[in-house]
Order: C-alpha cells, then structure tokens, then sequence
C-alpha cells in the first residue's frame, strides 16, 4: 500500500484554526495557537513519563478521561512546569476563557505548552491573546497554529493523509514541534492529530499510544525528556463513516495511515534536532531481545561521542563499537558486524576492507543508516537521531540572549 | 587528619619511570611509558564493564590474578581495541619485549594502551620504543611517564602523599589519564598507583576498588564508558613495614590517604574534561536509597541541557528538575531543594526569591557544588563533572585533523 503525504496542515472537516503572535516571544514571533472542532470530538492523549510534569499535562490527562473534546489551546514560549498551584490554575485559566469564548465546557479544552521551565506565565498577555486568537479562526489556519507552537524548531512540521473509510473521504492531519530535549517517551514534543473520521474512543487511543511507541518514541536527539510532551488526537466524525474500531475493514488503512503520518513528523523532529545536518538511522538487528536491541541503538543514538562523530566526515565505528558495549545489550565482540548504508564496516568485531573513504562518502550524507548485527538472536529496533554539532552547544548556551528570535527550550 | 598532597610524580623506593616520545603519535609527543619496580611488587588492578575490552585488559586481567608484578608498560595513540587476535598478540609482545629486557618473567609485565579504536598497532615502531625507553629509567622519571600517557588530556594529572608506617616513611603517588570518554566505571580512564609499602595482595585489591568506586567512577564527563579503562596498583614493600591489611593499626592511614589521591586525581580528569571549563560537584540528598541518589545524580552531570547550561552564565535549574524527574530515582516535585552552593534556587518544587543574579555568580566560577535534597529518605550520592562546550564538540568532530598534536581517543 502507497499513503501519499502531504507536507501541510490540510484541516479535516469541521476543524478551524489559527496560529497568533500574541506577545508571549520576545521576537514577534507566532507563540499562541487554537484548534476548535464545530462539534463534539472523541479525543486521545499520550503524555511524558517525566516525573516532573507541566500544569497542563496535569490538567489534559484529566480531560482524556472524558474521551470527548472540542478545542486544544497551546502557546509556546514558556513551558508552565515547574510553577507548582499558580501554574495549575493558569492553565486552568487558559481552559475556562477559551472554552467561555468557544461556548463549550471547560472540561472539552485541552491546553499545552511548550517553552522554558519554571517562569511564571504571562497572563496578561496570555489572556488577550486568547481573546484575539479566536475570531481569528479558520478552515485555512492550520499552517500558522503548526508555526505558533514552534521553540527552537527551525521549521515547521506536518504531515497530511487522504484515505477512504466506509467509501467516504477521509482526512487526517498533524504538526508538530520538538527540537531540543528530544529522547524516547516524548521529550518536548508536541504532536496534534486531527480527523474527520469517526472513530470509537478506546480504539483512538489504542492507535495513537501504538503509533506514537513507533515514532516519536524512537527519536532522540539529546537524550533529555522533557516535562511537557504531549500528543493529542481528535476525530470528530464528520465524514459520516460507522465509528472505526479494530474490526472494521479500513481500520488496517487507517492506523497506517496514522503511523506514516506519525513517522514522518517523528523523522522531521530528528532532522531538525538543535543543531543537526545529518537525520541518521541506527538499525539494532540479531539482539537477544527486542529491548536489548533497543537498548543498544539508543546508546549508540545518545552516544555524545558518536553523535559529534557523524558531525564530522571521519566514519569513527570504534566509538559504535564502544557504546554497544556499554549498553544494556549482551553483546559478543567478535559477533559483530556493521553496516554504514550498504558498506560492511565492521565484520565479527574486525574492520573490513572497506576503504575510510568509502565509509566517509555515507557519512557525509544528509541522511543515513548505521546498521549493527549482533548475531546473537532475532531481536531488532531502530531508533532515528541526528549528529551533534558546535552548534547544538551554541544555541544551548547562549538562547538567552539568541538575537534571531529562537525561543529557550 | 589533614593529608598533605603533592601534585606531582615522586617515585616510591625502588621504582623506576621513564616516559618517551617513540613515534606512535604523529604529533611527536610522548607516547610511550615504562615504570619497574626492582623487587616483585604486590599487585592489583580494576577494569573497565564495558563488554567490548582492548587487548591489554584481557592481558592485565590474567597478571593480576597472580597478585605479583614487576613493571607496567602502556603506549598511548593507540587503544589496541577491536583488533582481534592479532591485537591480543601484540599486547604479548609488548608484554614479552618488557620482560626480557628488564630480566622479569613475561607474567609479571602488565601492559596498557589508549587512544583510537580500531586500528592496527605500529608494532616497529613500539619495539624500537620499548628497547629505548629501558635504558631511560630513572628514579625521577614518574613525571614524564604520567606525560606520556595523555591522549586528549591537557594537563597531566599526578599526586603524591607521604605516610608513616610501623613509623617508617611510605610514598603513595599515582597518575592517571582522562578527558573525554569519561564515564561510572572508569571510561577511558588510566590509573597508576604505586607505593613502597608493604600490602597483603588482597587488601590491596581491596582498597584499590574501593578508592576507584569512590573516586575515578564517580566522574562523568560525557556519558561514555571505554573498553580501555585500567587502575593499576603496585606496592614493592621496599618501606620494610610489616604488611597492611586491614587489621594493621596504620590501614586507615594507609586507605584515607590512598582516597585522597584518588578522589584528587578524579576531579582533575573531570576539570580536564574535554572542552571543559568548569568542575561541577552534584550532591543528590534526601533519596529514598543511595542508589536512587546515584541515579539522581548522574542524571544531572549526563544531561547535555544541563551540562551546555552550566557552559553559560545562566541558571536554567528547570533543566535540573527536568533530569531529576526522568531519572530512575523516586521524585516527588513538589518536595524537590536546589542550592547553587549555598544559595537557596528552588524550595519545594518552586523558584524562590534568590535573584537570578546571585545564582548566575555561582555558576560563573570555576568550580561550584548543585546541591539536590529530594526529602524523600536518606540516601545520599556526589558526582563530579564539568560543563559541556563547543570546544567538546570541536575535539570531538575534528580530533582526525587537530593541528596541535592532540591524539583522538
């Protein structure tokens, strides 16, 4: 099966967007978003396992319980973690007004955000914004709600799928955001999906919990977790198809469709990990298990190392070598064998034959794959990461004073 | 007790060095150690976890079994890691070369090698080595043996302590390697240690992995864990004190002062991190189990976010809370103290009123304690680490064509 993607927020039936500055960034830029679908939505929520977790994501894991939503109100430019009874009844706040203005209940609001830790928030500004924001919606407005939740994000990201469900047309988008402080279980992620479709409300869950496991779950840029990462999904039904559940004939269709979409933001995030040139694949095959291999692709993925490695044009397998051999993965040296692209590196442990350069021409790609065989067992997991250049330190450093707009993660 | 340090090499009766430049780095720079004992020495010796180990530390693993040893060889430039059969069988020959020259039996020869991965040993060139450094050995020459081990390493790190014991005079020095690659379990981390006191073996075995437990593994500087990574210990009794174990009135003397230098030598390596220009202290208190502190800990003086903070003036503590709260250690958030030394920055989960300023005084100097207390228990955990900058990431991208001399590890 062939899923044509589009590279846009294409809003599904019933949904109206917008994406405005409101003042929250210094820069001007976009930081305030809404998303409002004209009638009620089955909702689905996927949130970080941090232990320290953002107001917001108190309150949204409340509202999924509901399994019924109508609007997701986001800003960007301060996370609200770390803000202890003031930050809940911000976002609480947040809730209230937008769901006032919108004529629905507070509890049918999810709000996120997304921005640097432990700042109060701006209210004021927060609260004339969301007053501004909602005439401001529109069937078009999802472009500029998928550039008002961007941080250090250098390009926006989004994903849309047409498909057929019951022989009616289908929509189903998303966009997300995430940059910097990206590891396994969703770190400063946000990702919003959206579909006309109608879909029973445990099997919405089901499908997102499954595609985000097979996505953003397998991203890492830093290998920090954040506080913040959220995914959300709403399908409102107004395709008129008979609810989707596990056992209707296009449900194959539609979680595939669900997973290309997921995995395509999912691999955007890693290519525009701060700092990033190269979008890198590590394929983990013949573990012991399906989590030791994970284990070993994910050391190898948050190798410091290996990662400063790839930004250069030196193809350094030792370093590979080394972080498998730290890793939580039975590894048996002179088992091992691996791949740069198609080019054999490494054979039972021993370099191969292949000339640097050879190995250095797929690591001066945009985009490659470092496949690692342990020849231990049918175990296999990949994970998608990116190199780590002068530059991911330089914005790290110094975005508190970043003079081009860029936003504190 | 007060310890009186020396930061240097002063050799212990009976022990001769010598470090040379014997061509294996192209930079010309000393690449080459030799330090003998002219009696047989008790000796002991504590390796790297990591599953994929060089050549030599499956040699040395063999020597220490039989608690004795006469001298230590080691080579940097080349980590002897990944090579196969034949890299075992040129850490023999290393091995075997020493011993004849020196008139000592192969299995009293322990050898070690650092630098890159994966590549074939310059054997002509460390023969014609080994048969010049011999002659070279001196009592004096502990200081450049401790310069020829250095890969990365801007500085070379040394300490010696003088003791009594049975009131005669004992010498404790060591010297050790390390700036990138630096994680818990010794990652390309090389130790020597040497006194001329008399030790039973296992007592020494016994407080050598003590001290490296509470020192040279509780340093982190990027994470990784190496497949070279060796302490060594040589005690030549050559003092004539009647052997310490530990029931010997002078072992705590004998241990403190043993801790004391390698607890100094630890924080030298983290100071010397690579790109490094602040030494960080965390202490985690208030855990539920010293383990969890541990875990606490090291998920501070692992995050990038906070380790790339640290590089700038800016107290971003939310970065704090965000590794704390994704460790494997209990959080409760909402209980969580930050100080930055003795600056109160976060009290229950929440900023207090010490102005960002105050905070960002501390995190300028040079040196400067996170004090963590998560008032869950009472466990208790420290690490030493260092900010992360761009030069890290320089070393590490462009170590193949450094211009100064610097040998990649």
């Amino acid at each position: 099966m062939k899923i044509a993607l589009v590279d846009d927020v294409v809003l599904p039936q019933g949904f109206r967007a917008a994406g405005i500055a409101s003042g929250i960034k210094r820069s001007g830029k976009r930081d305030l978003m809404l998303v409002v679908s004209d009638r009620p939505a089955t909702c689905a929520g996927v949130f970080t396992t941090n232990q320290v977790q953002a107001a917001p994501v108190k309150l949204d894991r409340e509202v999924v319980k509901n399994q019924s939503a109508r609007a997701i109100v986001v800003n960007s430019g301060n996370a609200n973690a770390c803000t202890g009874a003031s930050g809940l009844r911000d976002a609480k706040a947040m809730q209230a007004q937008a769901a006032k203005l919108l004529k629905v209940k507070a509890g049918e609001v999810l709000v996120c955000s997304t921005g640097a830790i432990g700042k109060p928030m701006p209210m004021n500004t927060i609260r004339a914004g969301i007053q501004q924001i909602v005439p401001a919606l529109s069937a078009d407005g999802g472009p500029d709600a998928a550039l008002a939740i961007m941080t250090t994000d250098t390009r926006k990201k989004t994903a849309t799928v047409r498909l057929a469900v019951d022989g009616k047309p289908v929509t189903l988008t998303a966009f997300a955001k995430g940059a910097g402080m990206i590891e396994p279980n969703m770190a400063t992620m946000l990702g919003f999906f959206f579909t006309d479709a109608a879909v029973e409300p445990r099997a919405l869950q089901h499908a997102l919990k499954q595609a985000v496991d097979a996505s953003f779950n397998r991203v890492s840029v830093d290998g920090d977790m954040s506080t913040n990462d959220t995914c959300l999904f709403l399908a409102n039904g107004a395709a008129g198809n008979k609810p989707l559940t596990p056992k209707h004939k296009d449900w194959p269709a539609f979680t595939a469709a669900l997973f290309v979409i997921a995995l395509d933001l999912a691999t955007k995030i890693a290519a525009d990990g701060e700092g990033a040139t190269k979008l890198v694949t590590v394929r983990v095959e013949g573990a012991r298990s399906d989590a030791e291999a994970d284990a070993a692709a994910r050391a190898v993925a948050n190798s410091m190392l290996v990662k400063t490695c790839w930004n250069g044009d030196y193809p350094n397998w030792g370093r590979i070598m080394d972080a498998i051999g730290y890793s939580a993965a039975r590894v048996d040296e002179s088992k091992v064998d691996i791949f740069y692209d198609a080019r054999h590196a490494v054979r039972r442990g021993l370099a191969t034959r292949t000339s640097i350069a050879a190995l250095s021409a797929v690591q001066k790609q945009k985009q490659f794959t470092i496949r690692i065989d342990l020849h231990l067992g049918k175990g296999q997991a990949e994970v998608y990461t990116c190199d780590c250049s002068e530059e991911y330190v330089r914005i790290n450093v110094d975005y508190i004073k970043m003079p081009d707009g860029r936003e504190p993660t």
